[in-house]
């Protein structure tokens, strides 16, 4: 029922730590990338958010690991807002190879302007999910 | 009533995002870095376990962020050893500045041998956790 | 006159500092990603190289710092190859916005087996470069 | 002759590649972590510099990589200023494991204000280098 969208990434070296696999801290990363690119899908740009003196804050975050991804794992995003209220915005993060689901992840954002101040979850984005 | 030990980092500029706070996702790392010291205030080393065929996977992890750490901040993490099974081991983090509770986080951690398979978690550790 | 290849990349929220651009350490993982974007141009899996057992390791790395990059910029990462000896592999690296050149740089590679035994560059490398 | 300093790190799971030593743009941050600390050691904290709207901004930076760091290990960054002009501030890294040269490098670094305008390198910093 909540937006969903799909991007791509591929492993980099970097991203590896010396077990052979894609370091745990980093799966967080690969969540932001869905976030961006969930936004860009619908046309909007988080950079212009920013510029516009909005900024997404996150205040929870947390993943279950399933499988671990390797170096060079061409890598799915699939990510989706579960909720929206006035105060937050919930996402939902699969990170996938091929079919096989690798890991699990949530991130709860809030809104604040350039002084910190809390704000309300922009009006674009209720509404986008209102008419899905 | 857990096995608890304190350690200190400084935020590094390459840890910091264009928010100009610590990135979130790099919490997870100073959790790291709290539980290689917790382990080595025991006497341990997280290397020469590593050298001895066990590895410490993570299978779940989560963090909720309070107030946002900044560049050259001197942080305490606060690491805790909150639950051991059989079969897995839970830590709860707290990253603080002075006196001031930034993030509370939790890593859970199974062990698997080089190919992979579940191991129990190692006896001394349970043996520390009761001598408490 | 060396094997060039394009790709790109776009900036991560991660990989920005609280300048406000891309961390300067940050480009020798966007040049990793262009070295083995070019190798799989040509048919070649990096990750395949060290399933046989030969590793390749940075000897040198520089670079030059031109413009800064930003959030969300979608970038090109030119790689050349312009030396290659028994010893060694060179490669540039150009980071570009469109036409605007942001940073250039070098990076020698020495090829090591698992003991970590100096290796003398895969023929095939030699050969991919002669026949250009 | 120059300015030096010495702090010391120790490397991180997270630092770490899965070719099971420090991935070679990690050595970059361990020098800007060199550069900081050589500054606070004068009574100087690059914080208090940005706030006071003076940004360092890195224009050439290079590596040369002689042995590899590992996992854990306890590593000297050697820090020492090497050259001082009205423009630029050229510093000279060392990374050692106990008395092992494992890694050299150089970072050029400029001055800009909050437009990203060209300053001059502040005149403390010329001074503190003379009464040497």
């Amino acid at each position: 029922m909540g937006v969903t969208h799909e991007t791509q990434v591929r492993v980099r070296y970097k991203e590896t730590d010396q077990m052979g696999v894609l370091y745990h801290g980093n799966y967080f990363t690969f969540f932001e990338v869905g976030r961006t690119e969930l936004l860009r899908s619908y046309g909007y740009s988080y950079r212009e958010i920013e510029e516009s003196g909005i900024f997404a804050v996150v205040a929870k975050a947390d993943c279950s690991y399933h499988k671990p991804a390797k170096y060079d794992d061409l890598l799915t995003i699939r990510t989706t807002i579960i909720h929206i209220s006035k105060a937050k915005l919930e996402y939902e993060h699969k990170i996938l190879r091929g079919n096989e689901l690798l890991a699990t992840g949530h991130i709860t954002l809030a809104f604040v302007n350039k002084e910190g101040k809390i704000q309300r979850v922009p009006d674009w984005m209720t509404q986008n999910e209102s008419e899905k």
